[in-house]
């Protein structure tokens, strides 16, 4: 496996200069989150993911978690790495203070998540999970369920679950059959079966409270008819073992060590939470740092396998240079030498950062959502992460699964041996365009509901920054002719999206068709806004004669490859929306296979 | 897993009408392939495959190879399918009759070998390693070495390997340390250790015979010292125990099934074949046949992947179609009637048959240089074949590894879960761009030394057919939008090619910058001018009312589609081809992570 080192380098980049999070949380008045806190976060935070969780990545993948008879044990190491987690009181960093939780901004929040998914994603799932159904129970939760449970939670003595997802459905909650039957103490009783359950069963914690959508028995049909409640493996009160158990865990491809089980709730009793019938709304609450979240994943799988790769691509002697040798000393050159082989680590460089920027921005995003005393802030911070959440998960993760499949190649023969811990990785991220809505969903969601639902208002609301940013970088002396291109394909986005709605109008199929083509020219301009705005950054602290010149040289040449061979993926997915909707629905489906 | 069916009518329509096998092969004076043998290999190959080799596939992955003391058993069934296998008469069909083979033409050899790689991966790799070393025995042993081994090897009693890779290097076989020091009755002495023996060791075989790259102690330095060895298991005469022995199997991601085994040589007892020191020359002789089947694991992983994902796509209930329910009666529509899962579901279909059409098409120029009369024939069907090889191994590859991703996004989270037999092919497929010469040695070879090495004439040996053939069809009232569309790229192509070569006779490294995008660009058009034949046949078996017109209506849809969606790719990669080495190359390799 190669050893993750946590790129505070990078990260302090964004953080400190790029996106200057100090004079952001400062104008958010987060003043606990000083430089000196966020210093200690990413400090301390990347020794224990180095130190604790990384050694337990490999190993938790072959070892897998157990199941016997109800009962399911993580791998060696986890439980004490989650003990050591809480000891450390890394698991309240960003929950609410009046239930023990720190109450740091959710952008720390994700920048320790970033270094805990990269160092070993099937362990973050648990304290992930916990975090999602802690936010639920804040938002919509009564006091006397947020007495009751946050403070457990954030304590991380109990954790959490989020149970959807049944077996006849997954996008489609709308036709879920487990039923809610009211009980005379005001609790519901139970009854039904739901999989996919992350952290569902497992031995790190006391107790574990599920969060379940369920059917009352008088609900209306479809979504509307949905409802969510509290149902705990143990009762608060009594410590009494409820109606739930873990029939069966399930065997995956990857994300092994992460438990993810399927949950019998044989007339458990659950709590209502928020109002009766508005559960998937309790549910769309959540959904922007549950998706900006499964967007890291691309950004953690990712980062592990660059790492590996550029080690090894530095040590690995195989063939000479088409130019000469250069290293001949030695038996042959490093790989590195092969403009193939820099294609591929550069192409993973330019996307883990590049996302690691995307990331970052809508992180702070989330924050201005939330602390901002500015009502206009605060809704024009909603507006753009409504835009930007399904671009952050989908691209994110698609671009991710690339990363990782390129570290593994530049293996070769040995990146296909679990040894080297590089497959784990492909097999790791393969899960990130499907879970938490797949990417076909975003896609939809991204072009459908919110640039088409809103008229165009929510991508103007992005467009306008890129084109303030270009307007001010015109003239800029080393970078002007990259403005240019971002401005051109910038007009050009709000044009190819023009034309889809007028398609869209006479026929509602041209989303569908259109939708993840869309989403992904849409990311590689967002990247292209990102990348200039690092190399800016860049190139001012080379000309200032401030920061590390050789780190900023490397930012520039990557974004110099970013524009040349990336950002040219936008004509081929233009193309795509462009091609319309016939082409893909004049076959009659029973003519798909002879 | 999904269950197997050989697609009959697709390979038929390939064989029948878009190729003609029957007068190819009677052209070729191939008597023995008459209709009713290429009838019979369809159809009992189909029954073996579909009843013998798909049940194994997943549970031969489950349960993978066992290695106990140097000796390797496969999974439960193994060892009787290939009894069966070779009881049928099916191990030799393309194999020389002078030693017991069918001698049926490659192309044949290449049908069979699909309808086993599709329904098992795993288990073609012991026949399929086998038929290399039988090859390169058949093209380079002296008649007592053919005499000795290809009799049990083409019975099936004896299987082969290919022994090349070692620790240190996999494509710089020039730096090889495995020695054969002369003995005094002839033989040589061979002590090394080589990795990623498929086949190495197993126990579906009496004896397993071995083909080693090693150098002679007075060898000179790099490729042109290296030689080739047979080294038997079992000596042929005593029957004792020779000294070489498996130290252990790889744990891999996945063609589970598949021992890949560590071989140690201590002393073992070998016999030059061929000449001294031209060992490679040998194993390149036998290239193009390889290449060409490893390209097709990318059809044949895709193909089932396809399977499938059309049978899921038409079960699963999901959502309502935006355009109004399509199964009113039931909980929701089947998720084929959404615009996205078409979009996977055609981009798989258009890659699958593209796929097959160019393996197919290969396969006749395999024929043809063998045995065509005419040696101005032999002699074009060789540079067509040097050309399209590498094009074959990396295109179909990369494709046939888009196409199960999407095979399992198709599925959800269904997809994840290892029950459903959708991640094995992702996992089985995933080793395809690397071994057999990673894809990036792939393009280095198209581009380095057939295109330019050529002078372009090999490219040109491809592009005037497909200019004879758009000029031909140019009025076609049906296609020839298509067929535009199809010039234009052939023209742009010899353009492209072009300027990349007058750019690397300035700087070598252009080459490699270019090289994998330059592929994948000239994978794109060849299967743009396959799919035109395939859409001209069915056209006109419409227009003739010959055929059946639902099978013809998927074929111009499908053809549509990849005009439309798929072919558009070439922009990118054109894009990518012309940005040059610079942004490759500028960054030194120390700044590539800090």
């Amino acid at each position: 496996m190669p050893d993750y080192k946590a790129p505070l380098r990078d990260m302090r980049f964004l953080i400190d200069h790029v996106f200057d999070f100090h004079g952001h949380y400062a104008g958010l008045g987060a003043t606990d989150a000083s430089p000196d806190m966020v210093g200690a976060i990413l400090e301390e935070g990347a020794k224990f993911c180095e130190n604790v969780l990384s050694p337990l990545n490999r190993s938790g993948d072959e070892e897998g978690c157990h199941f016997d008879n109800g009962v399911v044990t993580t791998p060696k190491g986890f439980k004490e790495a989650f003990a050591q987690y809480v000891e450390g009181g890394w698991h309240g960093v960003a929950a609410d203070p009046a239930y023990g939780g720190q109450g740091l901004p959710s952008s720390l929040g994700l920048v320790l998540s970033e270094m805990i998914g990269s160092s070993n994603t099937s362990w973050g799932m648990y304290p992930g999970l916990t975090h999602g159904a802690m936010s639920a129970i804040h938002a919509h939760g009564s006091q006397a369920q947020k007495d009751t449970y946050l403070t457990k939670l954030t304590a991380g003595q109990w954790t959490g679950t989020m149970c959807l997802t049944e077996a006849h459905c997954g996008t489609d909650l709308g036709i879920i059959k487990t039923r809610a039957v009211p009980q005379a103490n005001g609790s519901y009783a139970l009854t039904g079966s739901k999989i996919f359950i992350s952290a569902g069963e497992h031995d790190m914690s006391e107790n574990i409270i599920h969060l379940v959508l369920a059917k009352l028995p008088d609900a209306p049909a479809g979504t509307k008819g949905i409802s969510l409640f509290i149902v705990p493996k143990f009762l608060p009160e009594s410590g009494e073992r409820n109606g739930v158990s873990c029939g069966s865990i399930e065997h995956k491809m990857g994300i092994k060590a992460s438990a993810t089980c399927v949950l019998n709730f044989d007339g458990a009793e659950g709590y209502l939470i928020g109002e009766a019938n508005k559960g998937l709304n309790c549910m769309f609450t959540m959904m922007n740092h549950a998706r900006l979240g499964t967007g890291m994943q691309g950004l953690c799988n990712g980062e592990a396998s660059f790492q590996g790769a550029v080690k090894y691509a530095n040590d690995r002697l195989q063939m000479r240079s088409l130019t000469g040798p250069k290293a001949p000393d030695k038996a042959a050159d490093p790989i590195i030498v092969h403009p193939d082989v820099r294609r591929m680590l550069l192409t993973m460089k330019a996307f883990n950062e590049g996302n690691r920027a995307l990331a970052y921005f809508t992180a702070q995003l989330l924050d201005t959502a939330h602390l901002s005393a500015d009502p206009d802030q605060r809704q024009e911070a909603e507006d753009l992460l409504a835009f930007l959440t399904p671009i952050c998960k989908a691209f994110m993760t698609e671009t991710g699964l690339e990363v990782t499949n390129h570290g593994m190649q530049v293996f070769g023969g040995h990146g296909f041996i679990r040894e080297w811990g590089m497959e784990q990785l492909v097999r790791d991220c393969r899960i990130a365009p499907i879970y938490e809505g797949t990417n076909g969903i975003q896609a939809l969601d991204l072009l459908g509901r919110k640039v088409l639902g809103s008229q165009g208002k929510l991508l103007r609301g992005f467009t306008k920054i890129v084109h303030k940013f270009c307007a001010a970088n015109a003239e800029h002396p080393q970078l002007k002719v990259q403005v240019a291109k971002l401005n051109q394909l910038n007009q050009q986005w709000g044009e190819l999206t023009a034309k889809v709605g007028m398609a869209a109008m006479k026929n509602p199929d041209e989303v569908g068709a259109a939708a993840l083509d869309y989403l992904m020219y849409s990311g590689y301009i967002i990247l292209g806004y990102l990348w200039l705005r690092m190399a800016l950054v860049a190139q001012a602290q080379i000309d200032n004669g401030s920061g590390d010149p050789d780190y900023a040289r490397g930012k520039l040449a990557t974004c110099e490859f970013y524009f040349k061979r990336l950002l040219p993926r936008t004509a081929t997915h233009r193309a795509a929306v462009e091609a319309g909707s016939e082409c893909l629905m004049s076959l009659p489906a029973e003519l798909f296979a002879l």
